[in-house]
């Protein structure tokens, strides 16, 4: 966003997130202090046995400045990591898995929380309030009581954390991510929607009253749980669309695009399940403001989005695949004409998994600790 | 559809559409007649090296009145046709390939036509007139040259079959198809999109100025033409939007919609390419008229369809896959209520290249040669 | 097999297996008999939630004889069958599940049980002992109760039973078929093995102590359980050999290939766990006898296979693909010279859950009650 | 291996394998020196137009000692990369491809080359004998003329090359690869097979006339060409062998075993096309010397690759999977019993593209240049 200021100086080194990302990932132990093992922290794994744990893991592998020293996960505890997720068996160094109630906290230095929706807020009550926490669960997004309670079928049991809690749509709010202790990680389908449109919102180039997302996703958004319906069989070369009208990522975009229009939004929201592990697209039918061209909207987001390091907006006409974001941290966008007067096209893809959920994670936990803020996200797609 | 006839008696059959496909299986030779020589026709699928016409050989081995004795493919010409769809090996009686100039059109009865554009149209000119002809390509579906002119960029080279061609969109304009002599096959996304669209916008329940279609398909759709892009390694684990605003199945629609509507109508259209073979799955945005509701959709759309064979409106609140049609020669359909008000979001599901493409051409040749129209269509979908 | 008698004349129908599909499909219904109601059989199908208890329904739905009269699932008891299997919704006539305990056996002329191994034994001791069972389980067939009660784990329930049974490889054991009562429905991978080991074993042409068989297996054949390595995002391009050197199949291979050998035979078996809905291919590599070459045995199969309707050996040097038997009831095979001397390999596909499991049960159930061998299994392979 | 020694002191680094990804990841720019211009190899990747070139970018765009100067690809030169490969737009400085002819050979340092196999050393043979190369083609791996001439039907053109060439199957020649100046990258299959059947085969472990190699493939080992047999349609949801008794990897693997065992070998190799981009697993079944068990064939693996980075291998009973190690440099393997007695089954997983091709030529780069074996390599799996 543009409105980024240069990050505190906190570790002396500024965001430079033009910078190439090898660039970056050479200089990034530069500075002689980031050798010292002070700036070695202690990280936790809550809930490590699914799949936005193992990502955290993995891209924690190649962090100069993270060692994780506490992997949870309840069902699984007492297992080496490798025994859960045997494609980081040449991870070094990993802990075995334990109970969270055996956790040595003053071991800790911060949490990355993916833990289910809901038992959430209950374990993060009770950690240490020195721990910086970034929570992947739905926990903490939304802001209003009411909304959580509506959504979640529930009074929420931490508001307290709910009001202090930092939404952490990193190159939205970068700078609040910087000061979080406790950070919300947006969901992966706000992630990718609310990247292109929260900007056209907030500048009026978009009417708020008519925006339609028609978002399509990759089952490991579903998680390692054994159900039925994620099955192979029950998913392989096939799609569908779900939750039509009802899904809980709805509230969250609402809440974003709300906040950007200065007046309550609604959304028309359709998610739909693809045959894919990994990969997210939003494809969103927006209404422009008089006299505004796709065109407009486009530059609006090359602008919004300069000197972005992971949020790239496409060359004019080029369309964003998901196979071009997997496995890395970046969102690819694009906007295009509607054959409809008065309307355009505007495309996002993420890796659900990366920018989606861990790797936005990370992100943000980069600034939340001082570190560059592109520290061990620097892997490209992998394709094919 | 409501008001579809009861089919003319040229051989003392009459539609019964609501009649089980097995019954209709049992029943279909029931009639002494239909054993004759002269009720089994003499089949050519012009373009057999294609999936397509693979998909029509595919159909036809099961059915009683067919015997398939042409087969082209000018640059396959001599070989056997296992050889070029192994798959087909099993099937009885087919003939080789042979180049179109080398046909004995004496011994064609009807032509299944699934060249490519544009070539097409050169091809069926010089066809004996008296053949029934059901062409898959696109050539005579739009009825109006100027358009045609437009989209393909080219001027039409056969204006007078244009003219006589009938647009087999079959439970929409099943009375004509019954008389035709040359049928236009529609494209996958028109059949999928104009099934619920159409007697929604004829009906007025639906506003024909802002409706949007996220459309999502298979592979096969392309051909098996042999493109980089297309590749098992470009297409698996990615999904991505593409012909942005510029799809020619868009004007077809477009003239269907319009003729329903009574006065001309544009669309959104935006289709997607799927890591699938088969499927496809049109999710339709669309504004009610005052005061109609989701439910209203929903009911027009049953009452519109009773009775129908192959187009089912599902039970209120459940979705369409497309993993439920693979292979058979259903459309799915159901409407839903959108968080917007005065939005609803309509979605149906074929497979593309049985719906979509070479089923509803033999639903087609069925009723255009007086035979039960699901005669060879009872195959159920193939899950998993 | 060469050796195949032609059918006991029960109806009038001798086999025709040579005779293509169609031209049965079309004459099935010929015999006026066979429209009477009295060669309408009612059919029960138990475990009907199950991948091979759908594929029965799949394949019953085109059958002029058979009526789907009973369907259990103790879980899913009380739904509608198109809740639990959505793609059968068009399918006429099927029943609503019900318990095994509430079925009124009067009712059922046959019953295909696909019903868990162990399970099964105790349901089938309890049934009429008139009714004709097709057996898709392990239970009845190992026919030593001490090899069955080391692989199981238990002693056999059911031992009288056990005697009764008759294996059902349906061109080795054709004219026991015929006259079965509890027929033991082979398992895939002894299907996709024994097709063509079983001749070239019996013939001498391989050694039988050196027999290497690598299987690969679509996923479909671990069954619908929720199991999380079943996940699509576990399996998704991905391989992995799984029960080295345990598998049960393992056993019933030897069973076989023993009988043919008239001695002991054991056999080195690895199978792999492919990432595919349907398929499997046993790739066999063996020794050959004194002086005999790969085209001996290709020629020996030639023969063995000469008129067999669903069992072709290919052209020489023609390699079989999985995708070219995806739905359909086939196995095709070929043998190919090893670089080895004094090797060959032998390859063999089928599609797991048709010829493997339901399809060559109802290939056996059409020989126990009469009716012509192909009868609702003229389905060509769905490709792409 | 067992045998291997100390890296020479070139860079003054010694080899340590054993030692961690991250921690080198780490500690390799922490030699002062490794910043310094000098350290900063200039790369040129020729056809990188094809998925081993793009692999190439991918990990080196990680690698703080190589700047990719020139990318070349003759029928796609003037375009930007990012054009060809979008996945990689991402990456940094990133030159255009140019053509072949049109490089300024004194601005490399070393070259990839990923040229089609015959037409690379042509092109080789007139580079600057300065240039350090690592070639991917299969041009210089069988080092008999006669050999390469009866496989690959034509006389090689450049038999000093030959010569000079160095097989780089890194683990097994660590110390010739230091010293190479032109390095033969193995084959996918070869690597895949020989890390585990070299070590056995040179302690007499393995019986070296009996071994049979099972081989699995994902497509990408076929390239980017558009063919239509490796069309998505084609390939998905469905396997099948190949080059049965012909692949031009076997005289490759023959070579190695051969020298392994000290006299010729020829081997059985069924090569077998998966529906996956990427993955490969060999499935080996070996004779066992007399009174050789399957456990010290795998005690005598472990010790042989004691200490080495990339090869691990697994637990007692651990199966490999290719989803293990998609997109990383790791060959995970083991070793199991056989029911046929004096018979083991040897497993190897890797990923074709990586330690089967690009990885193991930055492996086999970095030693040559020398610099850490595993800079840039220190990616985990990404899975799912």
């Amino acid at each position: 966003m543009r409105v980024a200021q240069p990050q505190t100086a906190r570790c002396g080194v500024s965001r430079r997130s033009a910078v190439s990302v090898k660039a970056q990932a050479v200089a990034s132990p530069a500075p002689a202090t980031a050798q010292l093992k002070t700036d070695v922290a202690k990280i936790a794994v809550l809930g490590a046995s699914g799949y936005t744990g193992a990502e955290v893991v993995r891209l924690c592998a190649l962090h100069p400045n993270i060692k994780v020293t506490v992997l949870t996960g309840d069902k699984q505890a007492g297992k080496a990591f490798s025994d859960v997720f045997p494609h980081l068996m040449t991870a070094s160094n990993v802990p075995k898995l334990v109970k969270i109630d055996d956790v040595n906290w003053s071991d800790v230095d911060a949490a990355f929380c993916c833990l289910p929706h809901a038992t959430t807020q209950a374990v993060i009550k009770n950690l240490p309030s020195s721990l910086k926490v970034v929570d992947l669960s739905a926990d903490f997004r939304l802001k209003d009581p009411k909304s959580y309670a509506e959504w979640y079928g529930h009074e929420h049991a931490a508001l307290d954390l709910q009001k202090e809690a930092v939404y952490g749509l990193t190159e939205i709010y970068r700078d609040q991510v910087k000061k979080a202790r406790l950070l919300a990680n947006p969901g992966c389908y706000p992630t990718c929607s609310q990247l292109p449109l929260y900007p056209l919102v907030k500048a009026g180039l978009v009417l708020p009253d008519d925006i339609i997302i028609d978002a399509k996703s990759g089952v490991s958004g579903a998680g390692r749980a054994a159900k039925e319906s994620n099955l192979y069989c029950e998913i392989a070369e096939g799609i569908n669309s779900y939750a039509v009208g009802s899904h809980r990522h709805m509230p969250e975009i609402e809440q974003g695009l709300s906040e950007a229009a200065g007046a309550p939004v609604r959304i028309s929201f359709t998610p739909h399940l693809m045959n894919l592990s990994r990969g997210m697209q939003c494809t969103m039918y927006v209404k422009t403001a008089p006299g505004v061209t796709a065109d407009d909207l486009r530059s609006h987001l090359e602008k919004a989005y300069e000197g972005e390091h992971f949020v790239k907006v496409l060359p004019k006409g080029v369309i964003p695949h998901t196979r071009h974001v997997r496995g890395s941290n970046f969102a690819l966008m694009n906007v295009f004409p509607d054959r409809l007067p008065g309307r355009a096209v505007v495309i996002c893809c993420i890796d659900n998994l990366v920018k989606g959920a861990s790797g936005q994670g990370l992100q943000n936990l980069n600034l939340m600790m001082g570190w560059p803020e592109t520290t061990a996200l620097g892997q490209l797609a992998m394709f094919p």
